[in-house]
């Protein structure tokens, strides 16, 4: 009964297997390889469109060279208080852009408010030198709190956006839940809805080690500007195929789908064990892999001496995170600890 | 025939292997795993002393890392020319020391002149606050011209740093190959000769993906400070037991010098293959895996012709590299060409 | 009837006779001049301690290096959220800790909250690497609204701050204003309260462009890293002496007391002016040179028609700024202007 | 006999009673005053064509703000070995640049040698990922040997620089010095030339504490940037008219010509009292107001004991540098001493 992250579940076999593949004879390096050349092909077909893509091994990487793509060292990206850029990447995002700013905007369950975004918009005065204009939106989706934007949310967000203009970023860490969740195609959810850069988190998904920092439209001409930063970056790794060869793996049959469209119904499942425990309520709607549970103190003690591993939240509540790799069993083995708990 | 780089080579097979023994279950994310804690006790048994050590995915993340824990911003690391901190990183050393600057050291064949660094000590002035003062020394060892130091060399140039006050990093993206051509141990070569941090590379040596930063002595204090910097730079993987786990797999069993020893011996041969030809000469000694070759301008024709890769250098002489992956029969390959080359 | 800034006053005269007075012979250059060494003295017989103590170009240069000193690239300094380190730097503290970050905090009329403030340090979690920890906080006064802490509350914020581990800066722009107001000692507003660095400001008080960087206690040991952060800022004047002999003018006699005397009466003067008017009321309570008052668009109107210079907030008041230069004529007319318009 | 430096010596009267003139009434502050709108006027009539310009406070900030308009953080500056901006900054182009690289030239008597220049920037290969591409060359004249650039030397250099894609940036601490010398107009010497952007010494001339940083061309639209950066840097005083005021006084008149031009003469006296005696030799051409001169050891220590200052060089050679401030009386004494040294 371990939900402490999707970060804590192996690889997908499939993911390993195509590592083994790419693992044969000689092949140009940092990006020169033809796994790679495959993986560019493959994404612009999902995404049905030009994509410049470049693969990175860790989601604070992506988001961070995303980022300093769009918003300068005397400029600012607006983003959800909550955001991971803000709370979990320790700087990254003010290193990699050099200085630049985040904007925290409110908004609840994890989704930022329109009307503060649009106040906070009006407020932008670039010929005011002594504020940091915002150059950028940040969207996460999933949100931190596990719930989703809809595509007309993302799309809303993007025209105010754009109407003030900023660059748009989302941070894809979970984006294949997002997708599942909302019933929504890759390209409608991102450059259809006005994203210019993307997170494509795929290591939470299934990977072992990869995320695709994804450029489109006018963006994808600046592709030289970023493998510049990311070699400098420490983000242009030798033997790239071992990287692309994950993302191959999972996109190229739909597998990255089909495991987020897994862990979110065994996320859905664990949530249905839990409310149906008197006491027991949600933080946050549930429209992936992650839920947030508010857990009586007797029922959370019981529930840790059973051996369930999950992160307690700041606002009191228990963060659960299924995973590909997460089972019937496991949901099973919580429903008798419940069972069990309420017996008593 | 493709002698272009050892970042063209697969990984060795073990390396997947171990990949794939390591994924299974779930494990603790960012270094919290039992792969990456068999790793460090591994690395400390390997260097004879307590090592904090740290996966990174590029050895251009190890070296900006590294450095950026002994140059502060307003200091300069002093390095060879030719060395791949200056030439090869994009200004990654920039970026991680957020402005530090590199001071460039002569010397034949890579190797820093100990006069010339000497001298150039002897003039850093800390107390004049218009000139960056030296903090640190950058030593490369298999150097970018192939060639070695060996221990003493070392030594002394780590002996002139620290009277001088500074600390000391060594480049070993080749390590394996700077020791198996010295014969040295890896103790000797590194802390017992004065080096604070080593950039240790796995991944031309047989690795998928995987350098390892090693802090020694005093430096291993401040290991939560290389972790701030490394997540900060994107290079905190979450699911870090697969870059470990490549590690683990080349140091266990000494396999890594087992894969030296042999790109070594195929470097040496492909040596004599090129000497037996007139007009043939050394740019530089080969004392590791790579051989800067000068070649007659019709032999390097025939040659690309017959189907080599090799990379034509600035000197006009041209690089080869070899690797685990390199065979017997691409050396005889090479000789029956140039012996066809001859016999016209 | 400009009340838009006291950065729109000229110079006291002293100032500039102390200027033309420095103006003889030749004298070391950088900081190495008399003058310079006549001020380190008055600064440290100022707050009856030892102070290191450099003077820069503006208040920006002067907490942005402050800060620096406070706060490492991976860290972040607590400001209350209208903080002019915030609001109106344009990225400098940002630029100058090479990426730290700005933690917001609460609190009515631009004092920060000390509940708030305890709340945020009581979850700084340095082990957790994801997460900046903030490593100090900043402190304004008079803050951004014309209120002022007294020294009780710069003694307690301090206290919470030096419990959790971090460093306190003060940025005392208008920190003569804040004395007088509060009838408090330099030394015991500053670091008799727990306060490391100081932002001196005298431009606002009546110089031509100085302000102070003072380092104190244990901070003064660091003074070679700032010179060498001030001299890469470009914040090293080869002239230093002029600089340093605005100073001299402002503190030898007290006269940037009288000043800042002079300014807030005539703040208060305008305050009561104002008062007497229907439907006129203050946004914060008004402790030095500046008033925040919310007029009737009828009189704010009638008002600028008369030719009144002062800033509209965006909170919906009027922001008003006295300084050295109000004269009592300026205020008459003030009020004569408030006559007529209730008049009609 | 205080020949130590430029920086040592007053300011020119005029320029103290400029800014007594401008300290008088309420005005625009951070350069929306009379003074400053004033100078931009001037400016563009000096240089016979539209420039955008920023007063600023050093040397080390024109020049590193200018670079940080030339050269990105994954870019490099071509410089001279010996220029200030590598020497004598302390890292600030690397900081106001954020990490861009200087890559230093060769050439006789601090000039830039167009060979080594032509060369360096055939092997600029912006395709290649890995290595740090030059985006600008940075010119001093004078040079730090006290050597003069004439304008066809410039433009040789701008017409190299333009041809490989790069901008060409000017460090003109002493150009007065370099005008005088060659006997050049402004406007030929610089945009005329391909200069871009130009550090317009006037401290070092006569000034108190002001340099103008000067975009020509294209490089005017991108003002509001240049801008941006300043105040991000501290670098926007908020009384900047005392600032602007010292440039007007200087070059209203043509001053600052009469002074250098005065500064001239006075080295070109010191180095014929020098010349006079046997085993004196000039290090490099006496071009403006530096002169580097080999002294014997005897002769050396007898001036230092009659008093003179002036700085010994790495090189051996003593640097005297001369000013508006230096006398007749000055050289006179100087001659006395050689003559007393002599007779003994």
């Amino acid at each position: 009964m371990d939900f402490s992250s999707d970060t804590s579940a192996p690889a997908h076999p499939a993911v390993l297997d195509a590592m083994q593949r790419a693992n044969s004879g000689m092949e140009g390096s940092y990006g020169g390889d033809s796994v790679t050349a495959h993986l560019r092909e493959l994404v612009s077909d999902l995404f049905e469109t030009r994509v410049a893509v470049l693969p990175v091994g860790s989601g604070t990487a992506a988001n961070a060279l995303a980022l300093s793509m769009l918003c300068g060292p005397t400029e600012a990206v607006a983003c959800h208080r909550e955001a991971h850029i803000e709370r979990d990447e320790r700087g990254a995002p003010e290193f990699y852009t050099q200085g630049g700013k985040l904007h925290l905007l409110d908004g609840e369950h994890g989704r930022i408010d329109e009307a503060d975004f649009k106040s906070v918009c009006s407020r932008i005065n670039r010929s005011f030198v002594h504020e940091t204009p915002i150059a950028a939106l940040s969207i996460t989706n999933l949100t931190e709190c596990g719930s989703a934007y809809d595509v007309a949310q993302v799309r809303e967000l993007s025209a105010i956006a754009k109407a003030a203009g900023l660059k748009v970023h989302m941070d894809g860490a979970r984006l294949g839940n997002a997708l599942v969740g909302t019933n929504m195609a890759p390209a409608d959810m991102t450059w259809r809805a006005g994203i210019d850069v993307l997170s494509f988190g795929l290591t939470k998904t299934g990977g072992a080690g990869c995320e695709l920092i994804c450029l489109f439209g006018d963006m994808a001409d600046r592709y030289d500007e970023l493998l510049a930063r990311a070699k400098r970056g420490g983000h242009l790794p030798p033997k790239m195929r071992f990287m692309s060869a994950q993302a191959v793996a999972l996109l190229e049959t739909g597998l990255w789908l089909d495991l987020a469209r897994h862990a979110n119904d065994m996320a859905a499942k664990l949530v249905g064990a839990f409310l149906a425990v008197e006491g027991v309520r949600l933080a946050h709607p549930v429209d992936g892999n992650e839920a947030f549970i508010y857990l009586p103190d007797a029922l959370s003690d019981y529930l840790t001496g059973e051996g369930l591993k999950a992160y307690r939240w700041l606002d009191g509540s228990t963060r659960f995170v299924t995973s590909w790799a997460s089972s019937e069993d496991e949901i099973r083995n919580v429903r008798q600890a419940l069972d069990r708990f309420s017996a008593v």
